[in-house]
């Protein structure tokens, strides 16, 4: 059989561990004799029709620079939020298939979110409804760990650690004054609360906080809330409280609008920022005699190496290495799923599922492992979370700071 | 002569290091006959007023957990913010000094900042106005690297490594998708900019960002900034801008205050926060076409353990350890001060400076470190902040998060 080409891209929001999959999938094919050259879109589908591409083999001649692409955060190769349209507005797919087939494409991997899933999909059906042999696959990645078919998302677990370690410090720091204080943490979570629920991870038998947790699951009563911090202050001085961005009430309105309209960004997302410099204000007027803080933990919980869970990074290289050997043997329409097997010891398989179960779909905490009160998770979620922190990462640094890998300038 | 015994003591905001430099105190106390018991103030002067005292040989009788007490950030001790009044008014003295006799304390550190200076400067004082023999020594700590007398402050090389790393991490993401994007990062500095400054180092041949740094030090224009934003937008379409949250116009006045009176916590500090969020909406109002960002970097720049610097750490070990020689020897009425050396390798010597000469004082950016248009920093700079970041900590970790150490209940 002729050698045939690979394409990968990324695509939605970066995480510490992209590069991890991106570094999975080159090092598979540079085993796998069936594959010929690994092109790269840079900047996703939507740079791939301005025609950006690289050579992956080329750019990572040198093998130490491949081994830093794993420590390298955010997308090596760019990304975009380019949703194709139905497959019977053909002309977008007839000028991505004339491309496929000028590089003799005969794999394209997509990794990234539902959306990427969404991308990878259409494609595939595109291919089969026009008699094209090209295999689709699609690898998970989001720090939100909504998709569904998969007990979780790599991302997830290193923002889940940079997030359980922060939580940690700030409550250590807030902690160093004999005195009351409330300090509210806002955590990325527009409609799920997984990032947010980890930072219960922060406790261990020293350290109390976080003592309230609030998600976007359960609906979020303002009278309530100071009435939780108050029988908290009763029982600690120094109480750290962590609400995801997208908390709401009874009624569905975002706790972040009660100001006004959130701005919408420039993809049309609304900018979910606010709800805790909000609980703040409530604070500091319902309970003026204790120092209220708020703070959002923002970008750095997608993007810090050094907090990178060993786990998650293995995992990230699976899932690329899986999409790779899948498309050698003939799979297309499929996203790579990981199944946790039952019993005490942690043990991942990875296996194969149709996208369209997974595209545009949003997993959220289930309410078992939410508490009745709506203020923290239950034991079951613990153990569902913590192993997926676990593992340190051996980091290069330069200068004092660690070091990175940068992408040459698309040559073709 | 007869053992005496030393006590310690934690002040003002927390930092990644102060707790090596209590770490240098003890380890320099048990290796030092002179010394018998070394007391810990739990939550400084204002905790030891209360009789709140623990036994530090006794708390680390574990070799290893006074190892691990290396890398926990925050003030393990406890921290306050007691300022003491003239020592003219004896009486809060009196009582102080009673518990000194106590305890046989033949030796008083202190941790701290400015004000923890001017605290030690007046029991010196007071102490030799009435003949007692007791020794008061600061041992300086602060991440704003403002205190005068020393080349630079413990603490500080750590913020700034955290700083220079979060930034580049926080760049890279802001670049992954190919829009032109504007990201305003607020970093810690009411009065001095150093903190703001280290995110020079964030660059590299790869990294162009920050491409603007504003600090108190020069007056600000919002005008001005958003003509610089438009052209640095012109250069590169992923452009971040970092700004002190002191920053203040020619007249002075805050640019947090812009939109109103900034709260007041408890300590009558004012909150600067909020000048980054401005910035934001001048920016999104100015240039509306730009996917426009902003965030806080809050308390974890002061209280990360895994982005210290090992330079700092060992540094702040050792101004703890020569605190307890200098008493040892017989000074007093002064602080730790680290000079550094002329020449091409970093080298820094340990010397005494009288407390007076620093309390209540604050050292701000020379004008020749910073560019003329106020936008950056010079080559000086950097060449001075450099080296403070180098050097890597090998963190111990259970269950995937940092390990830290717990202060046991005050036992006296």
């Amino acid at each position: 059989m002729e050698k045939y080409n690979l394409i990968v891209g990324q695509s939605g929001g970066p995480t510490a561990v992209i590069n991890c999959s991106l570094y999975g999938v080159i090092k598979q094919c540079l085993e796998s004799e069936e594959i010929g050259t690994v092109y790269g879109m840079v900047n996703g589908i939507e740079g791939f029709l301005k025609g950006n591409v690289i050579d992956l083999k080329e750019e990572f001649r040198d093998p130490e620079k491949l081994e830093l692409l794993k420590q390298t955060p955010a997308a090596f190769l760019g990304s975009c939020r380019y949703k194709l349209p139905p497959i019977d507005e053909t002309e977008v797919y007839e000028e991505m298939f004339d491309k496929f087939n000028d590089l003799n494409i005969g794999a394209f991997l997509y990794i990234g979110g539902n959306d990427s899933m969404d991308t990878a999909g259409k494609l595939a059906a595109y291919g089969r409804r026009h008699g094209s042999d090209i295999r689709f696959l699609g690898v998970p990645k989001t720090i939100d760990n909504d998709l569904v078919g998969t007990d979780h998302t790599p991302g997830y677990g290193s923002a889940a650690k940079y997030i359980a370690a922060t939580v940690r410090d700030i409550s250590i720091d807030a902690g160093a004054y004999d005195l009351k204080s409330v300090t509210i943490l806002e955590i990325m979570g527009r409609h799920a609360g997984w990032l947010c629920a980890a930072s219960a991870l922060a406790r261990n038998e020293h350290e109390h906080n976080p003592m309230l947790i609030y998600l976007p699951e359960t609906p979020f009563h303002m009278e309530q809330f100071v009435q939780n911090v108050k029988d908290a202050l009763e029982k600690e001085k120094n109480v750290v409280v962590c609400v995801s961005e997208g908390i709401r009430d009874e009624e569905g309105r975002l706790i972040c609008e009660y100001k006004g309209k959130a701005e919408v960004d420039s993809f049309g997302h609304k900018k979910l920022t606010g709800a805790a410099k909000l609980l703040e204000a409530a604070i500091m007027s319902e309970i003026p005699a204790v120092k209220c803080r708020s703070m959002e933990f923002s970008l750095t919980q997608r993007s810090s190496a050094v907090l990178a869970s060993g786990r998650d990074k293995e995992e990230a290289e699976q899932v690329g290495r899986v999409a790779v050997r899948a498309a050698i043997a003939g799979e297309s329409h499929q996203m790579v799923c990981m199944e946790r097997a039952e019993g005490e010891e942690y043990k991942i398989d990875y296996v194969l599922k149709d996208v369209v179960e997974i595209g545009n779909k949003e997993k959220l905490i289930p309410s078992w492992w939410i508490t009745k009160d709506g203020t923290d998770v239950t034991d079951d979620f613990i153990d569902y979370v913590k192993p997926l922190i676990e593992g340190e990462c051996d980091i290069k640094y330069q200068d004092g700071l660690p070091l990175y890998v940068h992408r040459s300038r698309a040559s073709m």
